[in-house]
């Protein structure tokens, strides 16, 4: 089929289901006289980047059961491909469940003192003004608010790390807008006054991968779990649940001997196809492509798989998502409200976890360079 | 102004100077009747993000001293003005250093046996025959060539694993095939026979954060200096060598404590903008976005700030380096030759390194929130 | 001075301060005859490790100022030297000042169930009856008392931590009783029966190094800090704060890039010297010898170091702390009694931090390996 | 039975088989006129700790099969009972295979250049001049010999890793005393001559626990596996293969979760025990208490154990060997000999395997609180 042919085929089944991809597929183009200030400087037009669809999905979510189309921007072959056969090995087997356990983002000032005891008395008296600053962020933020702070000792220095729920936004810079807010009452009230402060110590996990993140939560904390049918992994996965459980430990040993934060496969592939596609901030990836896959088989020979993202750092509104592109992809996974922003991370956490099986599948059966030599040539 | 002017401002600057970005500024619609094989699965159309324009930058690299417009393709508001800081402060200072250090892409095959003993005698064996596999990885492939031969034990197992420079390319695929057939060889002729084998046991580092890579080699490992004269910080970046070196110090600390992966402060957002716009495999950010800086006070008040980047996969071949706006890009940024690798590698370190001069003097001297409060918000 | 004449000059010294070391110095020997029930099975004599002493360390700690001659049992030589030398250059700036933060001991079950949702059911239950564990945990121990229960998912399974403060104790033992009579309550009342469950998941850092318990606490969590005096610095260290300060950039920066746990020199030294002496769990260094240290230059040249130690597993009762001669130890550092486990804990921290400023020092300037070749040398 | 008793118990049978323990027993006195310089200063006399003996242990080394006594010092109770009934149920399966896979101790000096070119004009250099080096290696000392140099650049500065042998010896100051040396004419032929350098710039992971030695060596890499036979499991162990490997997947996903530095369960408590009673360095518990544990299930209900130690920092010569109990340990494990060293390595390395299985099965099933219950308590 030519590739005209090909897009025409997938819009039109979109377009059935009342999916209209009008920027994506070049129908309408975009209008670079609107501003995107608040996105962008020195604006001088846009990186166009291929999507491909996979899909539908089946979820079971917080929200229900539901079924979606999942957009992914890549330019490397067989990326699709591969999440599409794991999305369906899913489908076949009852659906992903998917779990958001909770939603928090941090912002960690730091405080610096003349001495150690300074320091403590500073540590203590923030830790009893929580219920206040609570207040404070309420009246600061119609959006953000405060889970809970933590206060971290070193020397003569306290890292305060503020969490916040942050609705349906990513929230970073809501939080570090509040946080900025909330800073200024701490110093006009704090009884022993810092030598220095920064609205952020580099302790809050911000862009970076770190393992305090994997051990709690940055953004939404997701769960996904699917029960794959023995026949699914023969049939769809050409393996076994033994074959891949086998796989998966010699992959968690590996990461752990390399220092690896977390143990996954590749779930940086699902994710970052996503967050081009639907207006995240990509650049997050480096704190959110961290996670935990567990495999087992169990007694009947079906493979019991889950995956742990501890810091998805996504939203419906703000960052991207209002782009023209971008909503478009939101709106296909009907993802595009503020309210489905629990559902739009359960997607993305059910879709790496069907990469992780199609990856491990491939690996244990000896798939994995055929693949990409079939699809990730050049034509 | 509005925003047609700015745009027009910026492409008749670049203009002037023989570049045109046709396709960026969509003079020039993207042929979807042109086949993207290789790059996508399931193609429904493309996903547009902005690009703003950093530089120019100022960079003392392996090929001599050059002049690089920077295309940053992201919907975060602030950034390109941020990094457009701290690359003023580098040009404004002699330039930016960069030097590729070395270029190693890793491949790692899991092999297991029946006993210990066996993993011993297949582990001695494999290294003996570093150099006969070295002349097959020539015969198998134009571009690839094996740097060294790896092999770590674990119980049973034998995590071998092969290290290619990889020419112009990122590499990734190219290694996979030629260690496919690498493999063949090795499972003919091996003392015993394996009782699994996998062409990658999760060791590589392979779209992953972990410390191996840091402390070695994926991609191009590549250093990016400075020295950042007194009056330049003062009058740019609105601070001084000893505020920006006092607050990498409790970074630095505070990286320690939550275990990151190095000390860096945000270079994700540098690599993750770039890649996107120059058609790199945008997924590698998990593994790229990994560095480590160091800034310290000279006697005369002068900052020396350093970037080391060990994990850089870039390529200004394959992948999505020939779809329209990426090449664009990296034209724009005159990278888009084969030979040009180690020059937009240079590149991308010393963007990265002037992000986190112009963050670290953000939050030392609290204009971080600031920043984001006046750029960051829509319009 | 022959060996014996040395040796008669430290106890006299230390008698007439009142302090006899009866069992150490061999005047009395140790009864065999005794029950060592509760601290060894298959029991067949002693191990004898050389002791020496290093002091007096000058403490500013929770309990008031005190001085304090430290017992170091090792088998390398120039470590009490080293140590020594920099207890001395505390000693003589005033002193360090040591304090515990906090007090917490883990003991982590692991609950595993039929699927996600009634995982996540549990974990909001056992959330929701933390006032009432804490109660039972009251009744079940005089000593532990429930600081807060952290809940953990991954996958279908909730690893539950159980933080309690200890007591004079170390506290491991007590930690295991009592979260064992807990289980049971939970067992019997949770919502959803665990398909399995562990007393322990391997979560609670006991007994390793991990990052956790680097960013929280594990035992108590001490920190001292000491401002050495230029001229110190100078006469008794041989170095500058700018030489100490610079060798510490570069050591916290190769413990990043090594994947190191915290960014210490050799706290291990101090610690299994003290830990050996005094009765403590030695196999604990594991977990203890962890830390972060911080150096900086002050205007007037003089240093500020702290030393940050999150997990020191300690106690002055329990253990081996009521053996012959660790008892001595203890009371030899006037830290034997119960409610001296903080001001044990306290010296510790400082005698740790002693030895970073002195191997700081030494390599800053290069008298490393001339230490060494002086001291530990066989005569 | 009394104490006397069951330690005439222990003395006899060992002494039917030409053991005595004449010193550890307290049949005969230490010497305290004896000179100790070279393992301590300031001494003023022994602190003694309490030594219980499990195995014997049935091993399949490098040398071939033996048995072997483990004398264990500590002062936790129900710590030699566990070890013990790991190494019978080793025993009853036929023993445990372990093997010494190198051996390689670092000494890391660190260089820093007034640029960066300069230090890659310096690190080529160096690399360059390996086989001289090695040369000057063998003519610096009868014992050390040069496996590698490796080059980490970082900024203007170079990290340069001398990998060495040692011999029977654990080799840490043997390695800083001959580095010393190299230095000097490193320091004089350089092509750039560098602006500072230290011995060591921390990136050797001497004392401390580290990713980079865990996937590489530091003193021994030892491997020990076992196959642990279907009755042996339930007659001994009192569980099941399928319940040890559950435990021991969910322990590596917590191991991973909490940032741990590999994934095994306590064996600081078998090296810690050895290394007192060995006279070892008990300060590298921080670096050697690392290793990875795999645990499989085989067809017929057997199960397959390994434990992988990079670690061992260990020796027969040198440090506190010589030491009157310490030796008598040593004896007692037939390991007192110079050529015995990889010997000793093996037997620590199954010790600790067989600790695993312990403690695995005990957590598995249930017992692991009331193990301590029975043995960790004063009578």
């Amino acid at each position: 089929m030519n590739p005209i042919d090909m897009q025409n085929k997938y819009l039109e089944i979109l377009e059935k289901q009342g999916k209209q991809l009008k920027y994506i597929s070049g129908q309408t183009p975009i209008d670079h006289s609107q501003s995107y200030k608040g996105n962008i400087e020195n604006f001088v037009g846009f990186a166009q980047v291929p999507i491909g669809i996979a899909g539908p999905l089946l979820l079971d979510g917080t929200a229900g059961r539901s079924e979606h189309w999942v957009p992914m921007a890549t330019t490397e072959g067989a990326l699709v491909a591969s999440y599409n056969r794991g999305i369906k090995a899913g489908a076949l087997s009852g659906g992903f469940v998917s779990r958001v356990i909770c939603n928090s983002v941090q912002r960690s000032p730091y405080f610096e003192f003349d001495n150690l005891t300074n320091a403590i008395v500073f540590g203590k008296w923030i830790k009893s003004m929580e219920s206040m600053i609570s207040s404070g962020v309420s009246q600061a933020s119609k959006y953000a608010k405060l889970v809970n702070i933590e206060v971290m000792h070193e020397g003569n220095g306290v890292h305060v790390t503020f969490s916040y729920e942050t609705g349906a936004a990513a929230g970073q810079n809501m939080v570090t807008l509040v946080t900025a807010q909330l800073l200024k009452q701490v110093l006009e009230h704090a009884p022993h006054k810092p030598t220095l402060f920064y609205i952020e110590g580099n302790m809050s996990g911000d862009k970076k991968a770190n393992i305090k993140s994997l051990s709690k939560v940055r953004g939404r904390k997701v769960i996904s779990e699917v029960l794959v049918a023995k026949g699914v992994i023969r049939d769809i996965l050409k393996s076994s649940a033994e074959g891949i459980v086998k796989f998966w430990r010699t992959g968690t040993l590996a990461a752990a001997q390399s220092g690896a934060v977390g143990n996954n496969g590749h779930i940086t592939n699902a994710l970052t196809a996503m967050f081009i596609a639907c207006g995240q901030d990509v650049a997050c990836i480096a704190e959110a492509a961290v996670g935990l896959g567990r495999m087992e088989v169990k007694d009947n020979g079906d493979l019991y798989a889950s995956l742990t993202l501890p810091g998805l750092i996504v939203g419906t509104v703000g960052g991207g998502t209002s782009l023209p592109t971008q909503k478009e992809c939101l709106e296909l996974m009907d993802c595009s409200k503020p309210e489905d922003v629990d559902k739009f991370a359960e997607v993305c956490c059910a879709v790496a976890l069907a990469g992780e099986l199609s990856i491990g599948a491939a690996i244990a059966e000896g798939h994995f360079a055929e693949a990409h030599q079939n699809f990730g040539r050049k034509g």
